[in-house]
């Protein structure tokens, strides 16, 4: 089932504005949600939105807070969230950063007590959509073991890079520390699936491609087993000690995930002139023409989705007709 | 056979002079590679020294070239190498990007036309060992085929970072986008092992565990697969991009991997204070309290070469006796 962009957004943005939401900032929250289904990624958009929402319903997510500068030293700005939504601190948070870059080279926003932003990507996209090279990164509660060991310690804490195409499809790494989040464990453990490659250790502790086994042991696998178990805990003190904000450890120790710490850092949009640009649209030319090794063609971080956008911006984005339903349901009249 | 860490380090400078160092940066140098024995990377301490001085002799490594500073916007400063030894390039820019943040929050070197800086570690501990939070990333020459490519397009581009602890055991993520470096398969293929985890294709298209089927194939695994060949080629294009240098496509078109682009970013040690250093001993302890997947205690990254740093320090750092006896001949008198 496919609907418009636009009635996703609308109907997305009519549910924030019963919830207290003013029209303004719903409307920006809904596209966010709704761009991420529109991009292929509806685990983070619609099919996320009724979470967003109960959130909302238990308090941890604050429909009227925004987020506040707290400190500013040169490039660097600290902000606390104040438990407001997600995704609009974080969008206001690499728009900050992208506008400390212009005259500072680059900037850096580090932001506290803020909600899951959804997908990385969306805010390094922003940053490159607007000439900007754009890097931002959270943590989140506890959800993976390091490396040689059975307990979820760290976070998968996603990370996300970006740099800017002058015909808008940027190249977009956006990608969390576990090889498979839980929500694509689950989705494939659905369809009795297999995945690609390992994705975690079953119960007697041997690598497997069965999700099932892999949430039931909860031992997802670190990308690159101990780089990835590395990586995610100095994401995490990098944002804890940038922010002043919560470490994953400290979010363990709550009901649920809110109040994340992020970092946002723009370089300028100066750095990409045109050598910079014949340089990027050269890279990607390499990249594709590198001899595939199966019959799919070999593709840049970032293309698949932009593919999918302009597909599903002509001809509806599809969504899943029971949350639809659902969430239809939900908006004010 | 281990020798005592002055010797070799004088050993080694005494080599640089003879190659027309001054005795300063000879001593400066000599420390960084001796350092990389001590902490048990040989790799990239001895045993890559007289590679280092082939590429003297090559003329791709000039002895007494410095960086110079090209361009500076606010925090951001661009620097040349000038084909100057990378070690003592890449120490004086994280230097400068630690100088810029102290007044600046954050500050950002980025750093073309240098040359290998044997260990990434080297320069993100160098910030940290000074109070600060240190970052940096370099490019490499063409050794990674992307992910679904049988062609080695992309750079194993190492990264690190490093976040300061009050004793000194600093916490340092250092590692290349291939699971494995080649040094670290040719290493394994000559023991006759295999490795712990897959680490590439054989010629067959299958992963493997045998070091020597990767050599064959020319196909070492992208960390975490699809996740390590986008941000290998991210890092490359950031780096591209900031320093306006060399791509690794274009260092593929060389005769071998020399002008390379790096950046260094460093985090105010402002940042670090009495509430920060708790919440990274927080982090720590956390880590260490993990029950164990096995017998071996769970670490922290880092963890590991600071324990050898020590042992070294104590009993010496331990050498290849053939090639410290061929890098003893070749010093001056």
């Amino acid at each position: 089932m496919r609907i418009p962009f636009e009635e996703l957004r609308r109907t997305l943005a009519r549910c924030l504005m019963e919830r207290g939401f003013t029209k303004d900032r719903a409307l920006r929250c809904a596209h966010i949600f709704a761009e991420n289904s529109l991009v292929g990624v509806a685990s983070h958009g619609l099919n996320r939105f009724p979470r967003f929402l109960q959130w909302i319903d238990h308090g941890w997510i604050d429909p009227v807070a925004e987020s506040v500068r707290m400190a500013t030293q040169g490039s660097f700005e600290r902000w606390d969230g104040n438990l407001g939504p997600g995704p609009l601190n974080a969008e206001q948070c690499m728009k900050r950063a992208t506008e400390i870059a212009i005259d500072n080279g680059l900037g850096c926003v580090a932001l506290r007590n803020t909600n899951h932003w959804m997908r990385a990507g969306t805010y390094a996209w922003q940053a490159a959509d607007n000439g900007f090279l754009g890097i931002c990164f959270t943590n989140t509660k506890p959800n993976l073991p390091p490396w040689g060991s059975l307990e979820p310690k760290l976070g998968n804490n996603p990370i996300a890079m970006a740099i800017p195409r002058a015909n808008g499809a940027h190249v977009l790494f956006d990608g969390a520390m576990s090889q498979f989040s839980y929500g694509a464990l689950e989705s494939a453990a659905r369809k009795h699936a297999v995945l690609p490659v390992p994705g975690g250790f079953n119960q007697a502790g041997e690598l497997t491609d069965n999700p099932a086994e892999i949430i039931a042991s909860q031992r997802p696998l670190p990308i690159g087993y101990w780089k990835g178990s590395g990586l995610s805990l100095l994401l995490d003190l990098f944002a804890t000690v940038l922010t002043e904000g919560r470490s994953t450890q400290e979010l363990g120790r709550q009901a649920d995930e809110y109040g994340v710490s992020q970092v946002f850092i723009a370089f300028s949009k100066a750095f990409v002139d045109s050598r910079a640009a014949d340089s990027i649209e050269r890279a990607v030319s390499n990249l594709h023409s590198a001899q595939a090794s199966d019959a799919a063609p070999v593709r840049y971080p970032g293309e698949r989705l932009f593919r999918i956008r302009a597909e599903n911006t002509e001809r509806g984005v599809p969504v899943d007709a029971r949350i639809w339903t659902e969430v239809s349901k939900l908006q004010a009249p």
